[in-house]
């Protein structure tokens, strides 16, 4: 089944993490690395990946799971305080028929407004990069 | 925001944890219980919760948390094994905004088949609660 592969080393998150292609960062860790949706569903959607190379959740080496889910409840707490949203949304899918479009493992915050519907996963336009790393900042700074 | 308040220790997953109510459990570690959804998404939709009373994720202690999404991939993995799905999506509410309807921290394993709508969340039935034990026995059998 897809959930099983090998590991694409030119996918859009590798290029990320190797800083081939721009991207607005929020905050790297040890394992981790934070940065803007480029596609975002609403505003402040971001997402945490582990640095290590993984298709999906399942493939992860435990220490960085928990590296990863550490790392997105500390950007969580920061798009709180940042944008105020009335809610968040974390998701993470493994596999293209649970809706992964990028096969490097990775966790979306998407904070929920209650007066703007969400956009659809893979139906967002893509964003100004300006606007997102003005959003990076403003998480960032909200970051203990 | 709705993401703050009290802890409401009558609801139901709550009850779960105090064996007050029935459910499919599959498994409890020293900070975690997984059992299964009674208004299943899909085939195998499960849940993930801490032991510790918190309304949402942002609130959790971070050795819970890493004990709960630890619990998600072995529990993950097995659903893998047990029911060969196409594709996992791993989802966590916080707030009603972001859709959450019982305000205990959890994390739904949800199986995704190609060739299977999705019911929505919310919008599922309730399932059997003898057939969700079957389901519950199958994943179980996987685990290491």
């Amino acid at each position: 089944m897809s959930l099983h592969g090998p590991y694409d080393t030119d996918n859009i998150f590798a290029k990320i993490l190797r800083r081939e292609i721009p991207a607005a960062y929020i905050a790297t860790s040890s394992r981790t690395v934070a940065f803007m949706d480029a596609f975002p569903q609403s505003k402040g959607h971001c997402l945490v990946v582990p640095k290590m190379a993984s298709r999906n959740m399942l493939e992860m080496a435990r220490k960085d799971l928990s590296a990863v889910t550490d790392q997105v409840q500390v950007i969580s707490k920061a798009v709180q305080k940042a944008f105020n949203p009335d809610g968040i949304i974390v998701t993470q899918f493994n596999g293209a028929a649970a809706g992964q479009t990028v096969f490097h493992t990775h966790f979306h915050i998407i904070p929920r407004y209650t007066d703007t519907a969400l956009a659809g996963h893979g139906e967002a336009k893509m964003a100004d990069l300006a606007e997102l790393k003005a959003l990076a900042a403003q998480i960032r700074e909200q970051m203990p």
